[in-house]
């Protein structure tokens, strides 16, 4: 089933494939009287925008947002805020020779299996380049939630991770990594380099931080804050894997370890620690909410894969393999920070209005 | 806000606290003309039911479910089932002692802070014994896709995980830890005994497989088959961990290992691996579904932890400090194994479905 | 497809057949805090309750409602309210004979032709007593929204109107019509006593206003309240007309005399006239929403009206004449007029929650 | 609450105002592999155009769709369809005067109490432009119920009703009132005329047939067919009242005389009548589908109405007089006819769809 929407009362619904003449994302449900102009939304295009260094691909895009409707004298006036970012530079021949060919780890198997066939060219609607319509979408759910911070940096690439000890948050836009440790990302450009020249791929862990969020946000049971946050973050191309505070650390704990010990504080409870990652029972405690997100490493590479054709006119699928020649991320993980952000803010400004709604 | 229903064309409701008298699933969209008694559901209740052994929670419930609508002469209608289940083992006493007092790594501060105020007895509405509810749902489910099996079992109790060269599924109804290694049930059983002994708890990782689901179920974006599982497992209490496939060690591989080769097979592609956990681009491949669950120790422990009270009528809270004596699992992830496997039946039937209604 | 679920965040889901053992609603989304309890229910079921004079079908049921879940101490705690209503009067075998045929104007083909076979007692699932339902949710929604008053009664039977200048709601609990002019109670207790006698039955047109309601309340496009109302209404069983305002009178007007002139008043607007109903481009204006609703005559009548069998094993229907027996409401748009009550109510609320999540 | 997403299954969502840049629809959960262009939608959006005729506004909109995304050499992907139609007419300045002032009957007042304020040109999202994305929409779900047959067609204008007898739907589009029968559209073009001359307007009743409908599309309960169908015609703008059938007729009418008697057919029964308009127990019985839709007069009108001033910074509102000058349908209904058909196709295509997905 198709379902492009994401929200259940702060929705967006996204629409365009890699190589269409446009892609964009439908806002619904923004309160009205915030101010909204393209520039705003731009800086958190620009942040995931590709052809930026060398580490990412080449593919050159300007991502100039639109804004189509639901402004009215630079405010919100309630109504769908549609933006739409023009697709520039295509190059649909780069793909022709795969239109018969399943690349492994791509979605060209189960899309023919879905629908019968697909729009072969980058991906289509797999691409993700859908993740810019998320990332302006998600800079408008920023206006609605002033009171958040949200910081969204890798912690890991391939098996090369920070030291946490020597992180600083300030560091983030310093280098091509969104790497909160500038050593790091001394080593990343290295072990990146080395595998795009290598035609390789490398997976990453993002960390994403949102701080501000005021204890209340969620609900008991199936719209649960984290349960959301989940389902967002690993809807997030090439994502396999979401914890929340520890995450799987914490299944190796004993609950005395994992206990976040309560004092009196002056606005609410201090908290010792945070292994719940600023939620407990699916609502939101006032602590930081944190959560970690795994990619994959991209399965364009340029090392053969044994692959099958697309079954002919008589069924039949013939052996083949696989080389990946077109532009591509040589670890799709990092520009995923962004993207991170934006499903960050979304989920925590959804679940603002929602308990808005029951709450008051 | 409270939304207590899960799915999108196979929807169910769940209701009931800890201690009321009764909790209930209303399971709506099911196909009709399935045969469904009481009797077919009862095993699965009985596989999630407390009291059962030394390592579970003391609480003695009979989870005798009752079918109060939505079929005639043993079989489905099309219209909503309504399962009951009475609770029958409450002794509320327990937890008069907590009503001003916040339990740490429970969701008691959150309600709360959401609510103002809360049921408090047993944690109410977010108690694990909702889970009940889930699990009647998802026998129902499981009659919607009866080309599909689904194995949930404990890989890890702590810091112990099993030898997967020893793993034999047949083995998992042997032992009182859905443990698919009889070596490390042993190991377990001294484990948990002891940690229970202690007062502390332990936390676990459940496994769950589900083999027979064809190629094409799923969506491209939001309805992502691998997002939706990631909401459905993050939504159990407890979680704080989702993988699909290869989950966070994909971050640690190259693309050239993530890669699941594939050659001409029989009935569609065969493929050499399963890194990705039977779904590409939100889409089922016709592989194994492949996820894994990470259960935090439960907060519920002997072991003094500092808190607070609740803020009284000049909203000051006092510092307390908490220990947890009612009757609790001292590994609750064990008996989260038959409660991940009917989630994975809800969003497989729910996406059986969705994919119907799109594709024929 | 079967979805029972009615809303948008204050949302309930009912379930239940006419012969089942009980049938239930679970409220989800209420804000909590609010006093709740059967007591306060109770009344809204009696006025829906059937067999309490000659004019309504005489099965005879208590209609005592059961909260199993969703309060604590009295007060609603923002968690799912389950709600349960036992039946006790289903004599089935008054239904045994149209298992194999179909009753004109009932839904049993239509059934069928759905499932492939149905729950023939008493309508099952599509009989009116699914309304007690509703009812019993309404009575949860009017909690939430303690500003609104709602006036539900009767307008017409069959052909016969009330006199509008003779109209007294205080009148409405005065008689078993629901009607506000006494003079046309009268007229109607001969009139409905005339069709029982003759194994007929009447149509009926219900008006719903609902005072108390502030402007602003709605959405300008596909969730306006208007179009929620309408929706809400013409899923009552047996209704097949609803009108806003002056409804298709307004069809026949000028603008100039559809027009609801302003004035200043001391809060907000005074208006000289409602032809719109108290809502504008889907948003409430402030004034009284009104809705007419347009009952059909019930289709269980003992006048023999052709029909056919339930296909056979060759597929074959054979031409027979139907006549219904069992115990029906001559008129059931009298018994409607609760249910209008409680959708108005159901509605409302919902949209003060939905206009409270975007508006603040 | 802004909402602005049709549908269950088959849903579309739709974003613009009235003097923006644009306004479009994104619809998703369309069927794959569907035959869908640009010249295929056009058609309908030129039924709707307006300033075809001196009875409708003279505004001058091509109305040129664009498919932005979601086909791949001419079929449906499965994936979001984008559609976009530019605003090319709009005078902004006609709209400047009622900036500050409210027009009766307009949504004007009741968005200013929602959202604080408002776009004022042209009635900005509440105008009735919106319905060209949806008569878009509407023209993509036609392709996915290629079984059903969809007229739409205008019985009265103002007082002046069509003679059933003379109905002839070959006439329809002969004449610029979509009207079957050719004596009555030669009065309304009379009638019409003179109330333009007047600055006047009428109101207006649309009856919309739907043939080809299988038996077994809809629902039990609260998405009956008859329900989303009330829902999707009352949010049509300018529209009061919605009928299914005999709708308020049916409520005059006697059991014995509304009844639908069938007698066995070749493919399922033989109606003698059709008082039901085709649907019972909220789902199709195969007879046509019928409903009417009654449309008020358009508010917009030259003779002068009573009204108040947006309230100045201190909240103090002014009495004035509000003449309505711009470009109007003297009778809004007449243009509605192919927004009727629009939602009927949209309903029915998501019906058939939520159908398959539960029944197979």
């Amino acid at each position: 089933m198709s379902w492009n929407t994401f929200g259940r009362v702060l929705r967006f619904t996204t629409w365009g494939e890699s190589h269409g003449p446009a892609l964009g994302a439908v806002v619904d449900g923004c309160p009205p009287g915030l101010e909204l102009t393209e520039q705003a939304i731009q800086p958190f295009l620009d942040a995931r925008r590709p052809g930026q260094s060398k580490f990412t691909t080449q593919r050159q895009e300007a991502d100039r947002v639109k804004i189509l409707s639901g402004t009215f004298e630079r405010r919100t006036t309630g109504t769908p805020i549609a933006l739409m970012i023009e697709n520039t530079d295509q190059r649909s021949k780069d793909y022709s020779e795969i239109a018969n060919t399943y690349r492994p780890g791509h979605a060209d198997y189960a899309y023919d299996a879905k629908y019968g066939f697909r729009d072969y060219r980058g991906g289509g609607r797999s691409s993700a380049r859908e993740t810019a319509a998320r990332v302006a979408a998600g800079a408008v759910a920023r206006l609605a939630i002033p009171e958040v911070t949200i910081h969204a940096y890798v912690v890991q690439v391939g098996e090369d991770r920070i030291d946490r000890a020597a992180m600083d948050l300030e560091t983030v836009g310093a280098n091509p990594f969104f790497c909160p440790d500038p050593q790091a990302a001394e080593r990343w450009a290295a072990l990146v380099d080395a595998a795009r020249k290598d035609g390789s791929s490398l997976g990453a862990v993002v960390e994403c931080v949102a701080s501000g969020v005021p204890a209340g946000w969620g609900a008991p049971v199936y719209a649960k804050l984290d349960a959301d946050l989940a389902g967002a973050m690993m809807g997030i191309n090439a994502v396999k894997g979401v914890e929340i505070g520890d995450g799987f650390a914490a299944a190796a704990l004993r609950g005395e370890d994992n206990a976040d010990a309560m004092r009196p504080g002056r606005d609410g409870p201090e908290f010792a620690a945070n292994h719940a990652g600023g939620i407990a029972g699916g609502i939101s405690t006032g602590q930081p909410v944190v959560c970690r997100v795994a990619f994959k490493p991209t399965s364009s590479i340029l090392t053969p894969v044994d692959s099958i054709t697309r079954p002919d006119a008589d069924g039949i699928s013939k052996a083949t393999q696989v080389r990946t020649r077109g532009r591509h991320d040589p670890c799709v993980g990092i520009r995923g920070a962004p993207v991170v952000a934006a499903m960050m803010a979304l989920v925590l400004a959804d679940h603002k209005l929602l308990h808005r709604a029951q709450c008051g």
